[in-house]
């Protein structure tokens, strides 16, 4: 980009030549990975048996729900042979290839009222449901644990207004998030979240389980942006929450409820959501640190440097370099040496303001700082939209490295800035006191790597464990414990990636009972049946 | 402020010599009208009856309350004549004058578990309860109705914790917004949240009531500051929610609940919120324009020249401003002439960023622009800190100047921002139809004047119907009808104030049924026996 070009003149010059050694590496967008199929992998954990209050789905109720629709390819079924069970494995299993459900049916309705008559259906003949999005979470929320009906919102995928003086968008929940956002890039404006499935998960879903992502530190969590929601209830009634007013007062804020309710107490079919402008000007850097204490350090200079415009702070540490690099040049066939001086951290900083010679000067004045300081080993300033977006991949590939040297257990966790790291160390000792773990992970043990990364601003670290393959011995020794150590520092067993059936069995690790039963009554409330994404969340 | 100085260099000469004819007009903390002694004002409408299933408090009740707490002085009553009706009077009456409750009892625990023990006994025999902080509010939300046991938590002020890190605070409820602004500042922090109650106003409170303010545009709304709250649960139970954690998806975010609950469903004792860095430099403008069309414009050039560093964006109209600016050169005791050109509005702009220098740049790129292009008629800068207060007087004291003026009517509406000021031209209208408004309302009519004014970014206007006195002809004339326009826009009755009892019965105007019903169950669910502020908000 032009903003840094003439940033880095006054830059040290071994930044500001570094910085050309990524000159090749090619913007990619980013995707999940391709679903496994059925036989590839089963998950090694138990799961909660089939509750006998749901009916078991018959051609009978097929056919009924297919006379609701508009459109009779709306619904696709084994059981009036619609669909082969391959057609419905990438709805019934996750991405990952941890998670797979036995449902013979998948509902993709074209309206909400539509959704509304199949939940209405599904509730007066006890037919439980799993709503589903992009399917691209990480704790089974949207996948079916055994038979549940598949609900669908792919096929409410419009955006329905948006206000240029205002910001508000209003979008139907299949819309894709980067669908969306481009959009909105060209009328000037940022959807107020950036997550690395952007390319496949949909925006009702980013509502649902409240996706947090790489720029809640700039523009705050969804309970603050999001204005209005429109949802099915488990009866089957189609709710109008979809207000486009900043502020409302009148009674409680029935929205947030949905917010990170992971579809247990209702479909959401549309929301209304405050976008920003996008900034005008955007610059990326990456550098190489030798500690985690110096990785706060730079992220508290950056912050003080930066101001208004610091809009992400993600570090990530070597064993996640090792892996995104790798799977990097892999994707490139050809080996590239980003840093001369590499280090135990690495942190990207990325700035957005409205005006660049201001961002550059700000930017200039942190990176003259740290390198005179010698806060940093190494530094990288992107020079164009194409070193932008590779700079980001460093970051943002990693997830997708890990999947592909391994089966990954993925934990989400939220602590204090400071002892977020002293946890990935905790649990790296603990898997090498268990032999699982041997010398550095390279392919030795049955646990490859154990990588630590995440959002330092919002004090919300990922550890990912490699592993050969998933499996109930290697489960029972990171679980309960990595909970166990998150209770201790009074964190959360879930920042971001929500419940779902993986960590539902946990929650008492993150909230006390007095708040278990309160959202046991909600969700007994809004679906007394129990039809709305059974076995998950609250129980 | 030094910021403001040295930007005004390259301003037009007369915005510059403008800005001088401020600089006598003293800064002055804010503060709620004195309250007026109980035989001043009734008000003109009618109010729910007194319910039977309360109990009626005696001398025994209250004898078993002081057991309860740790300092037998935190009890007040006339039913053990440790009280007079004037003691109590301020906290049965609200400022404004316009209700008035008949409580024999104020508490005031100095603990949440003090709090805990009051309410399980007033649950255990059905009494009634008002929880109230700083008695600020505009709906009659905070004072009793019939005889309700008044729960203060002013006893409950101190800052529990503060993390210069992550800028995260826990306070108690009953700590003053000033008071933990001041203690913030001193760290570099600021409150995210900003009224012209500050000086009085409880943070419990502005949680209770999700208050808006003046600088939402910047830093949002409570529903994505905060992070955890304490309460008091109807039983009596201490429900611990006090995270301190930016990110938390374990289940539903039950905080989201109470806030803007209006004390309906539990006692809100600590609040844990994200706190922004303070910005280092900060510039206030006011401007006199020809037109609201005119204001809608400098907005548009405001957010475009400013960016990131716009942190409020205020209007009022020249009705308001007489009233203002009268009540400004009454406190002084002199006549002062602030802008040699006067319009039909007058905007106010604050920037607050992190880099003097390049605020200024912007701001002066804005003022050029503005003047340049005759975009506004006059104008003024602030110089220094006295002048930034004195500015901001013109629209913070604007509430007082109208209490000073009359008995007023005061609505609070949420509309887009184009519709704004046409609301303030019908409700005129109609009160000039009605014959109510005579004139400019200069003491012709039962109606002094009709004001218009707010937050820009928000799309929140404030009508205030300043009258000779408070009457149900005049509350005939403006309701429902005020509500009538407002939800012709799709807008909300209250975009801050709540519902307190004022707007109770009106709150169909901005929910729909299928909403009123789930807030109805969510009230039932929480408190069954209906005893947490009776006869206001969801009924």
């Amino acid at each position: 980009m032009s903003a840094a070009r003439s940033a880095v003149k006054a830059l040290p010059r071994h930044l500001a030549r570094r910085s050309l050694a990524l000159h090749s590496l090619a913007s990619r967008p980013l995707a999940p990975l391709a679903t496994p199929s059925v036989s590839s992998r089963r998950w090694g954990g138990s799961l909660p048996d089939r509750s006998s209050k749901f009916t078991k789905l018959t051609p009978d109720h097929i056919k009924a729900i297919r006379e609701l629709l508009s459109s009779p390819g709306s619904l696709i079924s084994t059981l009036d042979n619609s669909a082969s069970p391959e057609d419905l494995a990438g709805f019934n299993n996750d991405w990952m290839g941890k998670y797979f459900g036995k449902s013979p049916v998948v509902v993709k309705p074209k309206t909400p009222e539509e959704i509304g008559k199949v939940m209405k259906y599904c509730y007066d003949n006890d037919i439980a449901v799993v709503p589903q999005g992009g399917n691209t979470g990480l704790v089974g929320g949207s996948t079916p644990i055994h038979d549940e009906l598949i609900l669908s919102t792919a096929n409410l995928s419009s955006v329905r207004s948006f206000d240029p003086v205002s910001g508000i968008l209003v979008a139907d929940a299949g819309a894709i998030l980067e669908t969306v956002d481009h959009y909105l890039a060209e009328k000037g404006f940022i959807f107020p979240l950036d997550l690395g499935a952007k390319g496949s998960c949909h925006i009702g879903g980013n509502v649902a389980t409240n996706a947090g992502g790489l720029r809640l530190l700039r523009y705050g969590s969804l309970h603050g942006s999001v204005l209005g929601l429109e949802a099915v209830l488990p009866d089957g009634t189609v709710w109008d929450g979809l207000s486009t007013l900043r502020k409302d007062n009148t009674g409680f804020d029935l929205k947030q409820l949905f917010i990170g309710s992971e579809g247990t107490i209702g479909i959401i079919t549309a929301v209304s959501i405050l976008c920003p402008r996008r900034p005008t000007a955007m610059n990326v850097a990456v550098f190489s640190l030798p500690s985690y204490e110096a990785v706060q350090k730079v992220y508290a200079e950056a912050k003080s440097h930066l101001g208004e415009i610091l809009s992400a702070f993600e570090f990530f540490d070597k064993q996640g370099f090792a892996l995104s690099s790798k799977h990097i040049e892999e994707i490139h066939g050809s080996e590239r040496k980003i840093f001369e001086t590499e280090g135990d951290f690495y942190c990207l900083i990325e700035t957005g303001g409205s005006n660049a010679e201001h961002d550059e000067a700000k930017l200039s004045g942190l990176l003259e700082h740290l390198m005179s300081n010698e806060m940093v080993l190494d530094g990288v300033l992107a020079q164009d939209q194409t070193q932008f977006a590779s700079l980001w991949s460093l970051r943002e590939l990693l997830p997708e490295a890990c999947g592909k040297a391994g089966s990954v257990y993925k934990y989400d966790l939220s602590v204090p800035v400071g002892k977020m790291y002293g946890l990935v160390e905790k649990m790296r000792k603990r898997l090498r006191d268990e032999g699982l773990l041997v010398g550095d992970g390279q392919k030795e043990g049955p646990i490859r790597a154990c990588v630590g990364y995440g959002h330092m601003g919002d004090g919300n670290l990922h550890i990912n464990i490699v592993a050969n393959k998933y499996s109930e011995e290697i489960e029972k020794v990171i679980e309960p414990y990595v909970y166990e150590i998150v209770a201790a520092e009074n964190g959360s067993i879930s920042a971001e990636h929500g419940l779902g059936v993986m960590k539902a069995p946990y929650v008492s690790y993150s909230k006390n009972q007095t708040s278990i039963d309160m959202m046991r009554k909600i969700k007994q409330l809004f679906d007394p049946k129990g039809l709305l994404n059974p076995y998950k969340y609250i129980q």
